[in-house]
């Protein structure tokens, strides 16, 4: 059994703060821990039954009124892996308590409300996780870069972002942000990579290298973006990310950490438990 | 490793033909497959990449223009094991690709449609797949028991399910219907337990044992939904299920299969793989 341990939590060393700079960031860095691929992905597994549980806490409370839910958003540069985050991070939780949403260019229908309009649809219900592949901040994102709407727009979103986050906490809704950090390189590298694996060919779009090309602009956005709306309630985490195992194993630690915050129980039954182990025996 | 194989498809042993009994199911056996729990379980984590990678090629292919879809409707007396389906069989799932859906009592905007409104709505996007915990034939089971709605319009609902099905799959949804067969004393067993293990008390209710009492009607009511809806295109099967190992081995390789069948590849790239190879490379 691996003896994987974290020397420091890492929602406490990876948030972002007042100072944070997105360019100190070191891709290949491994932040609180130190571990090998392998004993990595060992703790990885191991506490899947931890997640596990915490999400089924979380779920049973709003079956007696509970009104807390849990929402994840992941940010990152492409191939920078959000999808594996979903798939390996939180896989330990029960796929009936999480929604997965991903969010690719606007509709037409969608570019006719305001830009919080399809996000709003998708907040959590309670007890439920919802993760937000890509989200609202491609609109100070992507939009910032490819100058999809005029600067005073963008200008005006981070405020509302912080706002529509700030209504959403009131209403349960706890709202971890995860930005994943890879390297020029390495983006490279799994670039390649797709585009000689049959079963990677279809996630490979040519507009991809023009974003590579905006690598710069869109590094500046992030930093504005993470400065802006790194807030009290809802922090930002950057994740080095060149290290799948890494990026997988602090997403998880984090998501783990910030549920335990929430300390749910087990609901107490609201009906006679003796009676009913009387009614069930004699049934 | 384990060399746990199938004998028979479980999709054809366990599928509902003209004949079927379902007073003659034994729910301890374990037809199709001689195995430990150990084994089975085994084989069951083996399975998790083959299932990962058949439905990765749905909703590949959605990305091409593909219309595919798989929905899968879970059935079966409380306690009978459908939430572990999703837990267990259905891992290997990319949780983005996967809706789970349970259908509770309906709700008060919910009666106002017809029965099928709610489920109509859930129905699997292309690419996706929907699982369905409990259905649309909670109103020929629940309803014919509990005497809901009045025999004539019960009786109509046959045809218009068999109807509304037909008409998913014209619409590129594959349908996969399982019934969960426990005996009344496993029932009892795992009620038992429910009530003396502090994270199950909140899944238990007073009215559990109620169904208890109409077991034998609900059985009927089974028994006549299996024989009026096990169509050609849409099947049931019955799934012995008082060993849990060997329900979830049977539905996730009768999942397998009806991927399998779906003949579904990768698709080829749109764009021109050399050009791309060689941009990404100077990029």
């Amino acid at each position: 059994m691996s003896k994987t341990v974290w020397s420091e939590e890492p929602s406490e060393i990876l948030r972002v703060d007042s100072v944070f700079q997105l360019a100190d960031v070191d891709p290949t860095a491994t932040p609180g821990i130190t571990a090998s691929k392998k004993s990595g992905t060992a703790m990885l597994r191991k506490n899947r039954r931890t997640l596990g549980k915490l999400q089924g806490k979380l779920f049973a409370d709003s079956t007696v009124g509970g009104t807390a839910s849990l929402l994840i958003v992941l940010q990152g540069m492409d191939s920078s892996g959000k999808g594996g985050i979903v798939k390996h991070a939180l896989a330990g939780m029960n796929a009936s308590g999480v929604v997965v949403h991903g969010f690719a260019a606007p509709t037409d229908e969608e570019k006719r409300h305001g830009f919080l309009w399809r996000v709003r649809k998708r907040l959590p219900e309670p007890g439920m996780v919802s993760v937000f592949d890509r989200s609202h901040y491609e609109d100070v994102l992507a939009a910032r870069v490819q100058n999809l709407a005029d600067p005073k727009t963008i200008e005006g979103r981070y405020g509302r972002i912080n706002t529509f986050e700030q209504t959403a906490i009131d209403n349960g809704i706890v709202v971890i942000k995860v930005m994943l950090q890879i390297s020029e390189k390495q983006q490279k590298k799994r670039l390649v990579a797709r585009l000689h694996r049959n079963s990677k060919l279809w996630k490979y779009n040519p507009s991809d290298v023009d974003d590579r090309e905006r690598w710069r602009a869109l590094q500046e956005a992030y930093q504005i973006a993470l400065e802006r709306t790194s807030t009290n309630h809802a922090p930002w985490y950057v994740i080095p990310a060149d290290h799948k195992w890494y990026a997988r194993l602090a997403v998880q630690q984090i998501v783990i950490t910030k549920l335990r915050e929430m300390e749910l129980d087990w609901p107490r039954p609201e009906y006679d438990l003796k009676k009913e182990r009387k009614r069930v025996a004699g049934a």
